[in-house]
């Protein structure tokens, strides 16, 4: 953090000036965790996944196509290499990920609202990439930039979510070739969190890049990690070429990636925690390995996104206990890495924002913290498996967020935490409510709800008998009605305008 | 186990002949955890918890109000005792609890159903207690005995339920002074799992000791335990007289009891965690202590049930971070009492089973399973903060008992789970759903709701885009007209009648 802040006396002051200016609203700083992590695995079935995952990478191999780049740096760095397979010698993929570094800043144009991510720390962003939102009024239906741009807002105004990150839906109403600048442009001007850049090609990985050099200046880009981005690995062991140009652009540029599996367990890994658990290490240590063979001591998240299957509809299920086995599970591995771990999220296979989703989303949220997960993407809004944003389960999610703050902060034991002279005062048969030292503690004892219902039940049944989704509703509204837009230099954010008018009109609109 | 099914041949042969016959719905046995605890005290905090107890037990002391039986009990062992107030000196009340079992088998009619509660093992029964009930059709209405006896139904069908419960809702429409007859009747002769007793007098304890005689053999029940019932301690330190009288009627004929402060912090406790904590030990450590000076090695278990409270409305809270502290912190100190430990449940103040009280629920049910909780009273169907029984949430949260099984059971590390020879059979970009390892184990392999829905959109929206609530109410509906009675011999059944009719003869009704 000291050194990010001596280094922003540079590039970064225009950010800096245009952060003093701005209207902000509380975010809470990221979860620095004072509660032990939650481990299922002993030593005994560590060491028995990581020999399996070194076999596995060593006698079966990955794949790299259509990248004879990658392929030439494997085989320069010790891999046997035959066709698109790349069998690499054991012990060597471990090797190379010594260089990533363990714990990554990731710098926002407002200071106050840097992330470190890795260690025992927590750093939470909204749901990427549904196609679709729903909202009670308006239903399930195609997102579009306004949605988008609504998301962004939602996620500045919340309390607990610290990072504003990418594709919080798809807008598909911009051409497929050209979102990525309009989303970029939306996460850089209508908030001043930290974000993710885009992946979907490599070029739009630069685009990216080069619009941090505006918003930050290009050599403090080069010096300060201003960029989360999420790779995908095509499970099982292949890597998709299209992602690792965008690795390549991110880590050539000192910016930071997650480079994580996306399973279904029983589909695109082993129907078993152990199977699974051996393939998601084998193919993030390949990947990860991959970026420091691109630069050195690149910044990286390990990643796992596994869930289980309905074997019976094939449809993915979310929140299940296999599920959290497996983030557990990933948790102790990337420890033993010594690298970050991004895991967990509002997972729900559920169409609307009712109890099972909420069920499903808990206990995913509550897996998330206790496995020691460093960066949660996907921490509120998801639905329906991924393929909706939900307005309302953003908001009743971003809620719920803050229980983890409160769980992470452990128990004090000082002497006004031992309370004794409050058991003294009050005695057998008295109560608490008004002695001393609740009246001096109780603002911060207790987390609390913005959103949630605790109103006797007459009053609740006055006022409409609101269920959560209707409570969420009216708060979709009263935030995106009290936003206010944080102050940004007008030079920035011409410079940004113009940037993005020039790069739409250099090709014609391609929506597939 | 073996010294029951030996003592069994005596008074509890009847039972166990009608068990032999009965129509039987599955029934998981009870979870034997095979994950590590959640701990979130360190042995320092611990022990000065530990040594804060003591003194609040020995400078403090508790109230046992109109009862000079115990207060001569309390003076004998070496209590100070002044006027109603017991103050016990400084390890005297630990000392005391040592006598008591650390696990704790009790029968069910069925002896496949018994439950060991204790050590790692987690037995889950129904809520307790509300008088009223809710379902999406008839609303919220006062509870009757018609609602009692579906929800007894109910619980004998729910797979993952190992416990029939007490009160799973008050009977309002039968007299105060009759109802624990109709309940434990209902109880007896509508499931075959094991059950509570009535705490609301010493004399209808006594009743249910004698039904339990008429049911298992009079002097079986002697040598067994069948009930554990539900002692709570009036907090701040208040043992009241009639649940005392209760106490002891069960101490004396060898029946379990959960003695458990009923805490909503801010109110009944101090604001802070570890004064919480330090006040559940010292009252827990009272009552327990007691139940031994009125029998040594009677059969207790060590309750907590502790909430937060909104200092706005004075409303308790549920599912909240500060009531995981409590309960993780809680368990850590009954393992080291080496008592049973009771606490969590389906927690929420939500008036609808709705997302809100899926989001308390889930949080608290999680923390009930790594927090190391033997018995988990209110494990489904608690709503609205303990007023209301739901019955469309009794079968949601009842099957999400399930993933408190799934997850228990840690992660298989055997060769099998390793799946090696998957990962080699289907190797770089292929997939798993049709390979040997998966069509071998995926039987087995996932937990899988049997009400949540993971059909894909079209499906759900064609066939009514219904909610978890929907969804749960035609799960009761159907539960209830599959539900067969479970066979009793008649002999027992027509003296279970005769007792209950001669019981209600015997005085005139009261509704107060």
């Amino acid at each position: 953090m000291a050194e990010s802040a001596r280094r922003a006396r540079g590039g970064g002051g225009a950010a800096r000036r245009a952060a003093r200016k701005a209207v902000s609203f509380e975010t809470a700083r990221y979860i620095e965790r004072n509660i032990p992590n939650f481990e299922v695995l002993t030593e005994e079935a560590l060491e028995i996944i990581e020999q399996n995952a070194d076999a596995v990478l060593e006698e079966i191999g990955v794949n790299f196509p259509d990248n004879p780049e990658a392929l030439a740096l494997w085989r320069e760095a010790g891999a046997d290499v035959q066709g698109e397979r790349v069998r690499i010698p054991r012990g060597l993929a471990r090797k190379l990920c010594s260089t990533a570094p363990s714990t990554i800043t990731q710098v926002a144009r407002n200071r106050d609202r840097d992330v470190v991510i890795g260690g025992r720390n927590l750093v939470l962003a909204p749901v990427y990439g549904p196609p679709f939102v729903r909202d009670a009024a308006g239903g399930r239906r195609y997102a579009t930039m306004a949605d988008f741009e609504k998301f962004v807002k939602l996620g500045y105004m919340s309390k607990w979510l610290h990072h504003s990150g990418g594709t919080v839906c798809e807008p598909t109403d911009i051409p497929v070739n050209k979102r990525h600048l309009d989303m970029l442009h939306a996460h850089m001007t209508l908030s001043d969190k930290p974000f993710m850049g885009s992946v979907t090609e490599p070029s739009r990985a630069q685009d990216s890049v080069d619009m941090c050099g505006i918003l930050f200046g290009k050599d403090f880009v080069q010096e300060n990690t201003v960029m989360t981005s999420l790779i995908n690995i095509n499970s099982p062991m292949t890597f998709d070429d299209v992602m690792m140009g965008a690795l390549k652009v991110y880590a050539e540029n000192n910016q930071a990636c997650i480079i994580s599996p996306f399973i279904v367990g029983g589909a695109m890994a082993p129907v078993s925690v152990a199977g699974t658990l051996t393939q998601v290490l084998a193919e993030t240590l390949a990947g990860i390995a991959y970026s420091q063979l691109v630069r050195p001591g690149a910044p990286v998240i390990m990643g796992a996104f596994v869930t289980s299957i309905d074997m019976n509809s094939g449809a993915p299920t979310f929140g299940t206990p296999e599920a959290a086995h497996i983030t557990y599970g990933a948790g102790q591995l990337a420890r033993r890495l010594n690298l970050p771990y991004r895991s967990a999220g509002s997972f729900t296979g559920s169409k609307l924002p009712d109890a099972q989703a909420a069920y499903e989303t808990s206990n995913s949220l509550n897996m998330g913290l206790l496995s020691g997960v460093n960066f949660m993407l996907h921490a509120c809004g998801w639905l329906e498996g991924g393929l909706v944003s939900s307005f309302e389960k953003f908001v009743m999610d971003a809620d719920q967020l803050g229980t983890l703050h409160h769980l992470a902060r452990g128990v004090e034991i000082d002497v006004n935490a031992q309370a004794m002279d409050a058991i003294r005062e009050v005695g057998p048969g008295g109560h608490y409510l008004g002695c001393a030292h609740t009246q001096s503690n109780f603002r911060d004892a207790f987390w609390k709800s913005d959103l949630l219902d605790y109103k006797p039940f007459e009053t609740w049944s006055d006022e409409g008998a609101r269920d959560t989704q209707s409570l969420a509703t009216a708060r979709v509204e009263k935030m995106l009605a009290d936003y206010q837009q944080p102050a940004l230099d007008p030079a920035i954010r011409e410079a940004l305008d113009a940037f993005v008018a020039t790069r739409k009109a250099a090709e014609p609109d391609s929506f597939s």
